[in-house]
């Protein structure tokens, strides 16, 4: 029987919270070096060596995971029960990458099948687009496949996209140029619009509900501009959306390929959200070797033994540096140029699901949630925020993540040394750096140390990998949630800004009020304070 | 006298801690909405009307911003005192946009006839280029310019450039493409490379010590390409170094624009490491009113009330967010698609310069410096991250920055309103949903409020107010770093890598020993786990 409780109610947490903390500057031998590894799908490896764990308390923090049950749950996930609670709905990314356990049946439909079937459709469509039997209403073969989307129909697929470009490239598997619409400023839109021919651009618009405020917007302005230019906008645009909303069979779209309630925005990469863009830009292949190498993971992910797990490893080393060692924030390092768009993805898969203040049964916790993720590429990092990891008064855990090969190739050398070369070296060198510290004379140069790290890595960055970190990091999440006891696949909190938005468009647009006295007033202030200022131009 | 003295030192700042916090809920009247405005530099308004904030704790921050002399001592820095202490050096990125005082002459030499002159030689340069009359060696007029750099030489620059392309192209200024590569990850280089036709790239290489590894490596790598193509590097390249850098006045490069020790990275777009790439790709003139509209913003941080000086205000609420109510973190958050990577230059600009654990005098500081610094642009954000910052269990303040008109124009209607006018409903509606919150009777949906907000709002964003924007955060961090008594003007923390990826990089590369034992063990396991893995291609 699966048992639901808060952390606080743990006794292993009790004894977790009373063991000795570590410190790395001891603990940190070559022998722990070379044994604190784990073996992870698609080639990585993780290293928890650099982590503020020993036996102790990797054993208690066992302890934990088996208390809350986190492999139990994870199954009733993939299995189909309603774990997304608030919403009362069932969670299925993983099935969208293959099963895990007994078929989930759905009023009457297997959706293991409904997931196929839509990726068989897109897939068909993307080899059409590729080999140029659907073309655009000038007759030209695409060239260009823009996505128009946002949040979870933005940040994965875009930081995919951008992952595998250069990886198609070398591949020849590179066909259409992927791009991304977002932001409902129309400086967003209008740059993209700027950069290409549109005589040659399929547009992906990708909305769930298919009434996505920013998402509709986006499109009236992408039609205009199509029939600017005497094209017509109906044979530029296929549509991701549910089967219910009003884009679903519409001939206003070429297509539209469908995705289901049961797959959060933050998790859609793996479904059509994702997959459309990607097959069409880079081949159904490389779509499905991404999938591949996400269930591989999945799989992996369903080891009991943290020592054997590394994903439920850095679940639990997370929870220990915020519940324990009380660490607001977390940074993620890539050392990879092509995941320059992951942290950002990151940033919405893990505050969106675990900045939460309610259990799944809707009581107020005792203990913190999520932290704040941000991150940049290293080494750009190193020059840039590196100085407050290293030397501020707070610590921020540490994820690297960083590759043995280059996606482009050949290297070249400078002063007898490959880039790659000198990117591996600042990886471990920071590692090594953030943990043991230095002593100096000189306190301006004094480095504490003691600042914790973990590490994926892999041999090369491919569509597998890729598919493999998209699943680490969201069973991270999904596996924190757990011994949280919150619900990491609802997102209420972004309801509020929602309905006022609503009525302060109302309020701007046509001069009525909001309903709101604050909203009024502040609308009004704006409007006043900016623009008595003389123009920007002028 | 200027007195320099730890934070808790000061007796305001006891008075402060004593001061009893504010309840927003409450204290957020319309008539409080109206009236905390500050006008700003370059038509900005700066709004305090949701920081938590009454005219009390107002009070108490004034008193601790007088008793640390924060105007005394940036009059101090722009005069040519010796502010980066541990490095013996002036702070002189203030005049590289306009004098605020005495003349700074060192060595003989008055500085600002040194970076105007420069100034003066880059436009010439800038010109020459857009016009033809500097060519490829190909014989072709420029089209693309790419920045070769990283750190300072990468983040300002490209938030600039970024943030003026759209702006560029509607006056008709956008003449060059600009690109940059910064990681040493050669797939940042060749990516770019991939995208442009080398026999039309102006390539500005970037690095004050002419030693940067990052930049040097990826200048082999694209003089290798140029010479690939027939190409003659020397006609590709220009360098902007210090005068006594190897890459000075060299005959392998175009020409050489010089900076100097008084500008630090973060500090330097307003210099030629900023000001050649913008003049090229946009023209002097809008480099020079960018410098404008960063001067007059300077000019108003001379202000000593905080009442009337926006930047002195703002840094004195962050720092009674970080130092009276603890929060670890600050978000900030342009509703402007073009800053979409300004955030990543203000991580740099803020945690950089005050990620510091040692007073100015080099001893340890008992209470919090630099926070934690990241964002995204709304309203993306908003379909992220925000999920936690409206109900995560931590509490993080918000700044957000927004405008009223578009780069672009025009804008299109969408039922009923207009791209822009849904973007400034959201801006404002998630002002007042953060401070205010919502009762709910389902606690999934119940938003607690207090959660507290400032607001940088102009009519459209131009070079004018990109300086002022430029200005503002350099100026809050500089008033921030007196209130720590830290040196917010060297990055030491950096240092430590450095040495330890050139340790790292003979193993690596050579096969000898680091010379640290928890190195070799890191690089071989690191090694030895990755490669026993098949190739990602097999």
């Amino acid at each position: 029987m699966v048992n639901f409780k808060g952390l606080n109610a743990c006794d292993s947490f009790a004894s977790l919270k009373k063991t000795s903390r570590i410190q790395l500057h001891n603990l940190l031998t070559p022998g722990r070096i070379e044994d604190l590894w784990i073996a992870h799908a698609a080639g990585f490896s993780y290293c928890y060596a650099f982590a503020p764990v020993d036996d102790l308390i990797v054993e208690r923090l066992q302890a934990l995971a088996d208390e809350q049950q986190l492999i139990e749950k994870y199954r009733m996930l993939a299995e189909g029960a309603v774990m997304n609670t608030g919403e009362g709905r069932m969670v299925l990314h993983h099935l969208a990458r293959g099963r895990l356990g007994a078929p989930v049946v759905w009023k009457g439909q297997d959706m293991d099948a409904f997931y196929r079937d839509e990726k068989r459709r897109f897939y068909e469509f993307a080899e059409k687009v590729r080999d140029g039997r659907v073309r655009s209403s000038a007759g030209r073969p695409f060239a260009q496949v823009v996505q128009i989307g946002i949040g979870g129909s933005d940040l994965g697929p875009r930081a995919a996209s951008i992952a595998l470009s250069r990886w198609a490239i070398t591949r020849k598997r590179a066909r259409l140029t992927p791009w991304f619409i977002s932001n409902v400023d129309p400086d967003d839109a209008d740059w993209v619009l700027s950069r290409i021919d549109l005589s040659e651009t399929l547009f992906v618009l990708v909305s769930k509900s298919g009434t996505t405020q920013e998402t509709l917007a986006n499109e009236t302005l992408v039609r205009e501009r199509l029939k600017a230019v005497g094209l017509d906008p109906d044979r530029h645009i296929v549509a991701v959306t549910s089967n219910s909303s009003p884009l679903a069979g519409n001939p206003h779209y070429l297509d539209s390929f469908f995705i289901d309630d049961f797959i959060g925005g933050r998790y859609s990469t793996s479904s059509a959200v994702g997959g459309v863009i990607v097959s069409i830009a880079y081949g159904p292949e490389t779509f499905e070797e991404f999938l591949q190498g996400a269930h591989e993971a999945d799989i992996l992910a369903l080891e009991p033994s943290l020592k054997r797990n590394p994903v439920l490893m850095d679940a639990m080393i997370g929870v220990y540096e915020r519940n324990v060692l009380g660490w607001p924030a977390t940074a993620v390092l890539p050392y990879a140029e092509p995941l320059s768009r992951f942290p950002a993805h990151l940033q919405q898969l893990d505050m969106e699901s675990n900045g939460k203040s309610v259990s799944r049964a809707g009581l107020p916790l005792s203990y913190s949630t999520g932290p704040v993720v941000f991150g940049e590429p290293g080494t750009n990092g190193q020059h840039s925020f590196y100085q407050l990891l290293h030397q501020g008064t707070d610590i921020v855990p540490l994820q690297f993540i960083g590759f043995l090969a280059n996606q482009f190739s050949p290297d070249i050398n400078s002063e007898d040394s490959s880039s790659r070369q000198k990117l591996v070296s600042n990886l471990v060198a920071q590692m090594v750096a953030f943990a043991l510290g230095k002593e100096d004379e000189n306190p301006n140069r004094l480095f504490s140390g003691g600042r914790p790290s973990t590490l994926l890595v892999g041999e090369e960055l491919g569509p597998k990998q890729l598919g493999a970190l998209f699943s680490h990091f969201e069973n991270k999440v999904m596996f924190q949630g757990f011994v949280w006891n919150i619900n990491s696949f609802d997102q209420e909190g972004v309801q509020l800004g929602k309905v006022l938005a609503k009525k302060a468009l109302g309020a701007i647009g046509r001069g009525e009020s909001s309903g709101d006295i604050r909203l009024d007033a502040l609308i009004a202030a704006v409007y006043e304070n900016a623009k008595h200022h003389p123009r920007a131009d002028s």
